[in-house]
This record gives structure tokens, sequence and C-alpha cells, in this order.
């Protein structure tokens, strides 16, 4: 990892590929600054995490640091404050002008960080920034597909040795503890970003046979009764058994930017029906990938992935049993729901660089869950790029 | 863990013990009722998570779920929505009185989503629930504490394995590895509840050697380089050398409900002044935790570590070498930082029940970081009661 000093860790190049469009996009909505706190953003934006505020001024095209914490950051555009109400005051020092109109992330910061910078910049308009940087963030530059398909080969690799893994009479539990270490020894940072505040997840999400049919208070695609109440989702400490899956959704964050797979394995004979729904995933992902080309609406992909289902005689298992998701795909990148959403009323089309991933999954009573997910990027050319390459059957434990 | 499906997963006893301390103050300041949706806010009430808005009504003292997901709670304080707007109906629909002022999470919740309530309870007053929610959670109830009292004896038993993980070679990454693996066999939930946005670690924080003394971005009280920019804190992949402390702070969350324990490990003879240092820790934490009564100023506590560290001449290397945390102890619980704080200028004022993590720790260049860290409970009659029971003496590995 780099051991520079530079709050700013971005080459000039890649800044300004990163800036340009939010900069655009805020001179289009006649936006003079944005104050950006959100530690997604900043990564986003400096490539390192920083306690502090970044200051988009869209007059001149610039971006600023004013640094809380650590105290050795360098760098031209780093400036150092000890609260929020000493931004002004610094940047009128520094020659900085802050215009008539200024964002902040009112998505994404608590309503009395917002009312206290919004205090601090009175008298000015204050406005949103954050559906302009979900927006900038759902097109990757080059730099960050290349650290997203870095993420993609190390998961790959870790999902090649799940089978070995396996330990006859292991809960699902069991399994995730001994997955998470082959993550952390391939370099997984561990940390798992979701934006928001309401959903929780700790490494992966394993379900065994019926516990995919437990209902999950998150927005995730699958749910899982989970090991305790105050995390209730995911493993739930159920032992492996014949007949049954084991779904792996585990965590992909080896570069800051994380891929997301799902891979499914079974210990014996699975039921039919189970192995027909797989496959129908399988198709599923693959008509998908083929037909997400840049102007591709999302909404569409949503009712290819239905129609497919339909025809199969799948819907009743489709996305859930008892309690169904909403969604059969996602934007990631730094966090694991970014922008574009594959869902019935998304109005996202989609656009060279975005990356998706795709998750068309169901839960067959008995069985337990199935179906994969890839994570791909839209090209200008062709089919989405598949970034997480490991064997797409279901394998045996 | 229950497997009921009840929303109140807590008896009526505890849950009166939970609820009536937030009425008596929401009486006090007129206000009228509650909206709670905060994760960590909601376990508290209701001892399990769910996606919805829990309704405290201090009119007449009783607590509503609107729950959105999941879709099979039950209980006869259980009402169902769809989105935030539906709960104004179904209240009156239920015959319950919404009154005129009405507390959001405002520092839990983004400025989007309070704006979003506040127009729900349209024309309705609309304050703060936050401090009064802060002050109720710094008291824990018998059953609190008995929860975090067995994460304590479960997080001990995993500190005592330490020396028998470590490999000669190994680095501090690699030995976290295994500690991860031992603690998330022991029951740790892996999830590591921390209030607030801003701050972010991923299961513990493990410094070794001159590591110790690169400052972090985050609020914690050492800091660490981190694997990556993405997650700059804690262990970097130092190899672990003869002559330096391993400092291990890591997760005590086995029960919802967390612990707070740092030991320090060495490799060989380490400096005569970092063995001083350790024991100036443990001196401060037997001190504090004899004079930590019910009625004490966390102010006056911190002021007594200081006293401490002076006669020692150890200020140098307090809580930090090149950057200082400001703060010596912490209150937890669900959350690592809950109230009381021990810090110069907190106004808390300890009470029965309080749950405080004391962590006077020192950096000392080319050794490392000593200190200990160990979870108390303020009680009626006494010194406070210490919950973390590994060994306290810097231990070989």
């Amino acid at each position: 990892m780099p051991r520079s000093n530079n709050t700013i860790l971005l080459s000039d190049q890649e800044l300004s590929l990163r800036l340009t469009p939010i900069v655009d996009m805020m001179r289009n909505d006649e936006i003079d600054a944005a104050i950006i706190s959100d530690n997604a953003n900043i990564f986003y934006l400096t490539g390192r995490v920083i306690d502090g505020y970044l200051l988009i001024d869209s007059i001149d095209g610039k971006m600023w640091a004013f640094v809380r914490r650590p105290s050795d950051m360098t760098g031209p555009s780093t400036l150092f404050i000890r609260k929020p109400e000493d931004i002004p005051v610094i940047a009128t020092e520094n020659g900085i002008i802050i215009g008539a109109k200024v964002a902040l992330e009112r998505e994404n910061t608590s309503w009395s960080a917002c009312e206290r910078l919004a205090k601090v910049f009175e008298p000015r308009e204050i406005c949103n920034i954050d559906g302009i940087i979900r927006r900038a963030r759902a097109v990757k530059t080059p730099a960050e597909i290349k650290l997203i398909a870095a993420s993609g080969i190390r998961q790959t690799e870790v999902y090649r040795k799940i089978p070995a893994l396996y330990q006859p009479g292991m809960s699902d539990i069991d399994l995730q503890i001994e997955i998470e270490r082959q993550l952390r020894m391939a370099g997984c940072l561990g940390q798992f970003r979701i934006a928001g505040d309401s959903m929780e997840l700790f490494m992966a999400n394993i379900l065994t046979g019926d516990n995919a049919d437990n209902p999950t208070p998150y927005d995730f695609a699958m749910g899982g009764h989970g090991a305790h109440p105050s995390l209730p989702v995911g493993a739930d400490g159920s032992i492996i058994k014949r007949g049954h899956t084991v779904m792996v959704d585990a965590n992909g964050n080896f570069t800051g930017y994380m891929t997301d797979m799902t891979r499914v394995f079974a210990l014996g004979k699975i039921a039919d029906e189970a192995v027909r729904a797989h496959e129908c995933s399988r198709r599923i992902c693959h008509t998908l990938a083929d037909e997400a080309r840049p102007g591709a609406e999302a909404k569409k992909l949503y009712e290819r992935a239905i129609e497919i289902v339909r025809e199969e005689n799948l819907e009743e298992y489709f996305m859930g049993h008892r309690q169904h998701a909403g969604f059969i795909g996602h934007g990631l990148g730094i966090q694991i729901n970014e922008s574009p959403v594959i869902a019935p009323r998304s109005r996202d089309i989609l656009q060279v660089g975005n990356v998706i991933a795709l998750e068309p999954k169901f839960v067959i009573p008995g069985t337990g869950a199935v179906g994969i997910e890839n994570t791909y990027v839209v090209t200008d050319d062709g089919p989405m790029k598949c970034l997480t390459n490991a064997p797409e059957e279901i394998l045996a434990l």
C-alpha cells in the first residue's frame, strides 16, 4: 500500500476523471460548492479515508481538503481545521471563495451534522449533493475497474478452495469461519461498506437448507435467521446435511473496491427442481450479461429475468419463497449498494463503466438456496465482462 | 437464540425497565412521541433488529412497532407498514393518538430521512430524541449487565489462547487472522457497532512496534497505519519482532452487547520504560476503578489519570506519541462509543449501571504500544467491577 502522506493519493489525471463529471453536474444544477465528509465519498475522491471535509468548488473546478485528522497529511490542496466552523475562516485566509449555493450530503449525513454545516455556510442556499455523487460513482474509471477486477481474481481464488474447507458435521457457521479465514489470508480487508445505516452484515451470507427461507429485516437478496437477533441475517448454526445446498455469498473487498459473487455447494444429491432453478439462474445471468449494453434500461433487464423465470415456471421460488427481494442486481464498487439498480421501477439506464452484480436466486423449500451471482462491467462494444470467474455449477462439498 | 416471532423479545418487566426512564425524560421535555429507527436503538428496545419504526408514546407510556420487514413478526403492539407515510394512517386506524411534539433521531438519522419523517408528522413540532436515548442507554439494566458479563467471559477465554496462536515469522495481520478465527469459534458475532458514521474498524486493532505510532483519522484511542488506505487503522503487515510489543484490542461482541479489553504481548525482552508505562496503565485502571463510584465526575477521573501519568513522567507517551487521543475511557454496550465519556471536558456524572471501558495506553517509540483496557460496571457499594479478567501483565508470545 502507498505510504505517501499526500491527502490525495490519486494521480492528477485520475482525480480529474472522477471530479470532472461531478463539477459538470454541479454547474448544471447551479451548485457552487459541495461539502463531502462521508468516508466512502472521501475515499472515492482522494484514495484514502481522512477525518475532515472535502470542498468541491465548481466555479474553478478545484477540490480542497480541510483535514481534522490525521495530523501528518500533506499536499498543495490540504488545509487543517479543528471543527467545521473553521472551514470558511481557513478558506478566506487561503483565498478560496465559497459561492452562494452549497450542497451537503443530506442522504448520507445526520440531520444534526447537516444543520451544523448549514449554519457554518449561512446565509448561503443549501441543497443536496448525494444524487450527483451517486451518478458519478456509478460510472467507474478504468483505474477503478482494475481495482474491482483485482478483487474478483482474489475472491475467485478463495471460492475455489471452498469444497476443500468442508469437514463432515460442520455447521454453516463453522464453514463460514474457515471461509472468512481464507478470505483474510488472501488479503480481504474485512470491511464491508454499505450505503445508508439500515443494512448490516458480517463478512458473508452463508445459507444452508431451510434457513434460506427465513426472512430478514435487511434489504439483501437473501435472508437467513442469523446467529443472534441483534444481527438477523445469514448462517444460524444449522448443520450442513445431505440433500441440502450451501449458498456462499462472501466479502470480496480486497482493494477498497469489492466484487460480489455467489456460488452454491451441496452435500450429496439435491432435488432436480433445485438443479433446474440453478441452471435457470445461470441462464438469466448469461442472457442479461449479453443484453446489458450501454443504453439498456435497468427495468427491462429485470423484466427479461422475470420472463425467463416464468418460462421455467419457477416464479414461486424466485428471489425468495416466504419473503421476496425486489431487485435482481445492483451497482457496487466502494459500497455494496451503488447505482444502477436492476429492479422493476428502476429508472437507471446502463452506461459504459457501470459495475453490476446480477444475483437471480431461488429458494427451494426442503433443499435451500440456489443460483449464482457475478460482478460484471458494462463495456462499449459487447456483452458485460464478468469479473468473478469461479465455476458456476453446483459443486460437491 | 430465541426463535420467537415476537417483535418484542424482551420480557414485559425488562421492557419497562428500559422504557420508563425514556418516557420520564420525554415527559420532562414535554415530548409526546418519539420515532426510533436506528438499529442499535431498536435492538435496545425490542431485543432484535427489525426494519421499521418504534413509536414511543409518552402520553400513555406505551411503545408500538411499525414493521416493514420481516413480514412474520407478531405481538400485540406490532403493526405493519410499507413506508413511513403509513404510520399516522395505521396509528389512527388502531386508536393510537400521536401528540403535538414528536422527537426524531436527528443525530443518528440522515437529514433526508428526518425531513421525510417531519413531513409525515406535519404540522407537529419536531425535536431530537438522541440525547434522551443516550442517557437511558448509559445506565444498563441487570439483564444487560449479564449479557455484557457473558461477552467478557468468552472474550477472556479467547485472550488466554493468544500466546499459543503466535508462530515465529508472523505479521500482525497473520496473528490477527488467527485471533479473529478463535473469537468467531467462541461465538463472537463479528459485528462491531459504532455510533455515528465516521469510525470504522474490522474485528480488531492489533499493533506491533512503531506502527502503534502511526496516526489514524478515526477517533480511537490508538492508531496504526492499517492494511489499506481505505481503512487506515490497525495492523499494517509488520512482522512481529524481538523487543517489540503486540497490543491486542479485539471484538468482544458475543451477545449483541460487547466488552472491550486490551492486552499486551511481547517477543523477547522489551525496554524497561515500556514495562514501567504498562504498570502505570494498570495502576491508573486500578485507581480509577476504585474511585469511579456513583456521583463521581468523569472529568475528575480523567484528571486523576493525568496526575498519575505526570507522577511517573510519562506524559510524552500517554494516549499516543505522535498523535494523542482526547479520552481515556468510554461507555459501551450495544455500541463501542456510548456514554459516559472519560475525557477532560466531559460533563458526565457516574451512575450505578454505567458500563465503562478504561484504556489508559502509552506508545513507546522503538517498542510499541503498552497498557491495558478493561470493561467495568459501576456498582452501588464499592469499586467498579471488572468484566474482563484476562491476566494483565505483558505476556510472552
